[in-house]
């Protein structure tokens, strides 16, 4: 298999699923935007499902291979870059047209089972870092030592995906959701002396 | 019009809907879950769209006339009140099958302005609720006075949001998700010598 067009096919399809959604999208749609034809994506995808569970693995490669970029700093700074790569767009979020997609592929997770392992495996990943990271800051003292890690990990990762859907579903500000979940963070997971000094 | 009917019609479609999902959803489906014919219920709704505000419309009807069951009881009681509708199943929080087939719908909410102003509405009464029992709380001295009330209500519903999300898409256990934000209410929303007394 030549491993570019398939890639060529794979950032095609972001691209096509940002401009018609997911639940109108066409193998046409996607060869349009790859400038291909239909017989090659074809030749490399059977169907739109097929094409699609690849395409959440390529997603899910592309993102975790970002995610070392998070490491440097202590883990207070580590925590405000994980906020704001997810909740910003001065971060690498996704835009909007693309989590509007991505809710639609979301709302037929408990249809399909591909899918779903799929998406469980991206937010295992995330709650695994936003865990670490919190567990680092518990065993520097930087953040507070009553917090515990997986229940404020869950937390946030609750928040973050409730921002998201807000924000797709009903125009909600994700900058306001920002704000309420670092501020959240500041007071809330810092440890006294560090987050008094913050206020 | 007999709103008997009507009234019947819309609870034969909430039934229809935690049995089919949102996608698959035909007036069919319903008429047959109502034991009417289709044609009766072309008389009263024109399409499965309008059906569906009109259904909308009706939860929202009933969601807010049991919105004053809250009432009693001090800020924090009714904060606790208030979490375990939302999220436990001893609360009134609606069925997995139910929180499904709304998050279909949820999805649609961007391509459909209608669906989206009702959608709106509901996250508004439920943040307005918070936000005023919050606020009470805050009042009283029961919860700290530097919570401001609009941004933890805010994050309250960004977490609830997602926690609902997370259960219907992936599986996580919403048991997990109301201890977290009970958690977080306990510890950072109430005035330290209450939050430590409970310790």
């Amino acid at each position: 298999m030549d491993d570019d067009t398939a890639t060529e096919i794979l950032e095609a399809t972001y691209r096509a699923l940002c401009r018609h959604g997911y639940a109108d999208l066409t193998l046409k749609d996607i060869a349009d935007e790859a400038d291909r034809s239909k017989a090659v994506i074809h030749y490399y995808y059977d169907s739109k499902e097929n094409l699609f569970i690849e395409f959440l693995d390529f997603l899910y490669e592309r993102y975790t291979a970002q995610l070392p970029a998070v490491d440097g700093g202590t883990p207070r700074e580590q925590l405000d870059t994980f906020l704001e790569t997810a909740l910003t767009d001065e971060g690498v979020a996704p835009a909007q047209e693309f989590q509007t997609a991505l809710l639609e592929v979301t709302a037929q997770a408990p249809y399909n089972d591909a899918i779903r392992m799929r998406l469980t495996k991206f937010e295992d990943i995330f709650f695994e870092r936003a865990r670490e990271i919190i567990a680092a800051g518990v065993e520097t003292g930087e953040f507070d030592e009553t917090v515990e890690p997986a229940v404020a990990a869950e937390f946030l990762m609750a928040a973050i995906t409730g921002a998201h859907m807000r924000r797709v579903a009903s125009n909600h500000s994700s900058e306001g959701s920002y704000e309420a979940i670092a501020q959240y963070a500041e007071r809330h997971l810092l440890a006294d002396e560090l987050s008094e000094a913050t206020q």
